[in-house]
């Protein structure tokens, strides 16, 4: 099953399953991707990708800020300072973290053996590893797979490349984006894996997105910023910041769209097109966290500051008490109340808070909302997409998050994960 | 089932399963307790519990730091600064809480209808509740019910107390120990609720303990203070701040030992045995935390600060991920790898960190510990008490905390609350 996001030209955004014969993520020109079976974990089971930009591209990432990160995170972030990449290798199924000098040596080694195939520098490799943390990387198996890894580079592999992403998620997640700039047509396309360990910190799980838009790598990297910013950096599934975080855009610059400058009109449109593909990427993530059966945004609005909005947020969205309580379909709205009070907001008065489940006030005036019935909250708890709306009535910043609950299937999931 | 903890002088502490007929908890003279049903949740269950000082005892107590404090925890305060309590009266079933001006009304009169019956006045009750949060009190029932708890005022009451005062807690809690001072014997008995949302800040879920000793009032204060810093703050089942924690330490001055002083040599003896039972009941609610099939022990050592090691450790506490690992008994250590690492600690260099599960080393160097097996890790995890030992190398100081895994049942229990 697959999660697609496509959208054309001013048009909503949609959902498309694949499986439906429905059409693929759009290509980016200048951007191939090949995807094989490396037999890192399972046999058979598609867990390698590479990734070929065009001469002249650039390429924006933001990586996690756990400061244990994985040995592929070191070595990408170190190739990206000295050169321009040209390949992307990601292995699923093992996270080549937590696994010392030999993980690095191991790191190292394959961006090597792709850049023997290819022809280029180890340096212009960027390696990404997602999977079990603190098991040997098994290297020989992913370097002997890269001849049919690329052998397959298409344009039109997204799809295949968005399942060999893949760790625990059980749809493949991907996001499609057309806008139109000085009367040229941009693609945007992207496509994310991530389900549990899942609280990104300046970063995401693995997302790699490709636009043939052109921009200066600086501008790209704002753009990138900004974007993860309101996307991968609002969502949770469990508060856990993963190891291996790491979001990368290419830009190929093969569209026929002028150049995109900072202070270009341009920029704030094309910022946001990316910043709405990065968004859906980050939203089938939550959609698809370990165990979900609903979809909670939380909104905090009037907060005095854009941290102490996201403090309120999420510390909702990290209760176990209130996770479990949308998971029953309980309007047990006293554990939200709970979760404000102890987010460590200074003078926060009770008797000025409202919260909201959708458009149902249940918190007013220090207390239960008077006009609140156990009816009225247990309709909105019985959807599957809720909003949780707290408005703190003392300022002007407002956030908005996006998390899902905790049910029996998170604990099975990770009780069983190494089984 | 109870879980009693007494502790003769100069002994180890013992657990005592009060079905098996072994000893009650020591009486404390000029402390007594009654307890009853006032049929708040379920008819016939013990759910009100009288306690009452003789005169000339004080008073010392700690309560919860959520902002959304509940409102018998207002009224506590309140009363406590103005005068020397007589009565403690204590729900469970309903915590009061999110309840408005209607609380607080309801809290004021239940004190009041005390009060006349105890002829004092409504300052000397300090109201505590416990339960359901949002659901206004049932203040009828609670004051019709209040003679029958009168009656049963007794010295020996602390077991039938310990029971009246649960929740979702599956035993009950008490704690014992004598000591002698000065050729006097001193007792400090104190009981204790809690199970879900509990992550105590500043104080504890109730726990209620009394003494014969006597100490001034300010000295008594700091004494509690002393002993819940390292007890009941030292404890995370969820990580939810509930709003309604509060500890009350109270001493009769009953025994025929002399007053303690500040500056007294007893006080150190006297506060050690203080914090002695403090961390019993704390950590007897750790071992009855919601779904607890394990009892963890989180020690940080060697770090540059006292906030630093309890990031650490709560950090690694409320992680999903190694709290699900813990349930399943998997040595998944990259997963407490990862927790340290996102705990926020500045300039953490993984080559310098140790973690061990018991005293086997699983991270060292950067990585796996090289002597580290899969057969030792397993054989630490099938423990049923399990410390979990972060070694920072970067400082000197410690911190150790105890938690709970996150089971299947913490799910049910917290899905099923209130149905």
């Amino acid at each position: 099953m697959s999660v697609w996001f496509r959208q054309e030209i001013q048009a909503m955004p949609w959902q498309v399953d694949l499986s439906s014969g429905l059409p693929e993520l759009y290509p980016v020109s200048g951007f191939r991707l090949g995807t094989t079976s490396a037999g890192i974990k399972t046999p058979g089971r598609p867990d390698l990708v590479v990734m070929e930009m065009a001469a002249g591209s650039n390429t924006a990432a933001v990586f996690t800020q756990n400061a244990f990160c994985a040995a592929p995170v070191i070595v990408a972030r170190e190739h990206l300072v000295r050169q321009q990449p040209g390949y992307l290798l990601v292995n699923t199924g093992n996270a080549n973290a937590g696994t010392g000098d030999a993980g690095m040596r191991d790191a190292r080694e394959c961006c090597a053996a792709l850049a023997r195939h290819a022809g280029c520098s180890a340096q212009e490799v960027l390696p990404f590893s997602t999977g079990v943390i603190g098991e040997p990387l098994p290297a020989g198996k992913i370097q002997s797979s890269l001849p049919a890894a690329m052998q397959r580079l298409d344009e039109h592999g997204w799809s295949d490349a968005a399942t060999g992403i893949l760790t625990t998620d059980t749809v493949a997640k991907g996001a499609s984006k057309r806008i139109v700039l000085d009367g040229e047509t941009i693609t945007i396309t992207g496509i994310a894996k991530g389900s549990g360990m899942i609280r990104p910190d300046m970063a995401t799980m693995l997302a790699f997105i490709a636009t043939d838009a052109t921009l200066e790598r600086d501008v790209l990297q704002d753009c990138l910023l900004a974007a993860t910013e309101k996307s991968f950096n609002r969502i949770t599934v469990d508060g856990d910041t993963s190891t291996n975080d790491a979001c990368v855009l290419v830009a190929t610059g093969k569209s026929a769209a002028p150049a995109i400058a900072k202070n270009d009109v341009n920029y704030e449109l094309y910022c946001s097109a990316v910043t709405d593909v990065c968004t859906q990427l980050a939203q089938a993530i939550i959609r698809d966290g370990e165990g979900a059966t609903r979809f909670v945004t939380i909104a905090v609005e009037s907060g005095r500051s854009r941290d102490e909005c996201l403090d309120v947020a999420y510390t909702i969205a990290h209760s176990p008490l209130v996770k479990t309580a949308l998971f029953a379909g309980d309007p047990n709205w006293g554990r939200i109340l709970a979760a404000v009070g102890r987010a460590g907001v200074t003078a926060l008065e009770l008797k000025n808070v409202q919260i909201y489940l959708d458009d149902v006030c249940i918190v007013r005036d220090g207390g239960r909302a008077p006009d609140y019935t156990e009816a009225a909250g247990q309709q909105v708890m019985n959807r599957k997409d809720i909003t949780i709306r707290v408005v703190l009535n003392r300022g002007e910043s407002s956030e908005e998050i996006w998390t899902c609950d905790l049910s029996y299937d998170y604990v099975k999931i990770n009780a069983e994960y190494r089984t």
